[in-house]
């Protein structure tokens, strides 16, 4: 796009000049999973993301009708600088669209939660592989056996993410994504995906299937489409969603979310 | 009380058994500040809480008409089982009682938060003196000149605590207190009053004046007195609140509130 700072990134997106995904864009910013729904059922939201911070970690939040998150973003409007958007209504994906003026009302609160491309960007920093990165897929996902703990209409399971890494850095690999409590966290569970009620890793529920070299042991994180599942099943009449991978790029560095 | 468990300790303050303070009660087990108010607030506290997760850390909420915290105490009873009460009406104090049967509503939502009890014991027994326990004082506390991201009708200045600790053994302190982000966590001041507006260390806004002996650094912990204030500055029309000092005694042990 020939621009640098992450004011000019979201606005040349907002500008209709980026319609892909926001992975490799503003380097060093955190981006977040975005979820919009009507303030009567903000309090259920917010309470479930607070009893279970692994996959549902709080970055900001615009209280009703405000469009600028107060933390993440004071200059950024959220109806227009994602570069593409998903419209649910009663849990079903009604459209896909590139702002979101038209549905955007007072009556809608915005979440904002962290994504595990913050604790990527530090891993492969420190020499650690991210396996589906170097191979340009996606992270294999999974539905676990662990429920989430429900809060008013929302419940389900957990989705973890897995990354194979060598067994020799996996203690670097969950100290280093320890920090990143609002980027997930550490690792839910390391080794064995039976304990997860995950019978087969090469049978994913999300993403692409994991490659797995000799030496490596599956390591798993909370997930982000954790919360959308459970919105799914609360089926809300309306909720707005980023699209998977078309994130919002925050204002905050991803060193300044470590330990925050 | 000739009692044991937790859930002994309750029962025998629902019967009226025990008037004090609950300091020292059911040892290695955590208590918590109780806030319950009105559904129709519960979104704006939540989220204020969630914002200044320092002196507002969100140890478990009941959603509304639920007695029993379904993390900290599933078989508790809010209503009965803290030993003294306050009932506040547009943020004036009108009553305190021994059991809120008559004002618990199907209406009223619950919050209980972390307080500094918790790491106190953990500094005890890491060998770091506790001055105002010593001396078998309230803790001095201040407001200070930072305040909290505000939320809905909720806002206000954070209120600190403040330990002197002997200089060389500051850096543990800081370390056993960062284990506990349910209970304050890291101290957000250390060594000078004057950084967070505090003009007199002997000038105490509440609870007792500290004893500061040659060689001791004070260190300043966000308080739960903050979100007390910004309950008096919002004037909701009904909110019940634990009687200082009086708190509830939670399930949860005070070594497994560490890190989570």
């Amino acid at each position: 796009m020939g621009v640098s700072t992450v004011q000019e990134i979201r606005a040349a997106i907002a500008r209709g000049e980026w319609r892909k995904p926001t992975s490799g864009l503003a380097s060093g910013f955190t981006q977040a999973n975005v979820v919009i729904l009507p303030k009567k059922y903000a309090f259920d939201f917010l309470l479930f993301c607070t009893r279970n911070d692994r996959p549902c970690p709080v970055i900001d939040v615009c209280e009703s009708g405000i469009t600028a998150p107060p933390l993440a973003g004071p200059d950024a409007d959220i109806r227009t600088q994602i570069p593409r958007y998903r419209i649910y209504r009663n849990g079903v994906l009604e459209q896909e669209t590139e702002h979101i003026r038209d549905h955007f009302t007072d009556n809608m609160v915005t979440f904002l939660l962290g994504c595990s491309f913050t604790f990527e960007q530090d891993l492969l920093d420190n020499g650690i592989p991210v396996r589906h990165i170097e191979l340009d897929r996606n992270v294999p996902m999974y539905v676990t056996n662990r429920e989430c703990c429900p809060a008013g209409i929302f419940s389900g399971p957990m989705v973890v993410s897995m990354r194979p890494i060598p067994e020799t850095l996996v203690g670097k690999a969950r100290a280093i994504t320890a920090k990143y409590r609002k980027a997930h966290g550490a690792p839910v569970h390391i080794g064995d995906p039976a304990a997860l009620g995950i019978r087969d890793l090469q049978s994913v529920d999300f993403g692409d299937p994991p490659e797995i070299r000799q030496g490596e042991i599956p390591v798993f994180w909370a997930c982000g489409v954790t919360p959308q599942m459970a919105l799914k099943r609360a089926k809300p009449e309306l909720v707005i969603t980023h699209a998977p991978g078309y994130m919002f790029i925050t204002d905050i560095r991803d060193k300044d979310l470590a330990e925050s």
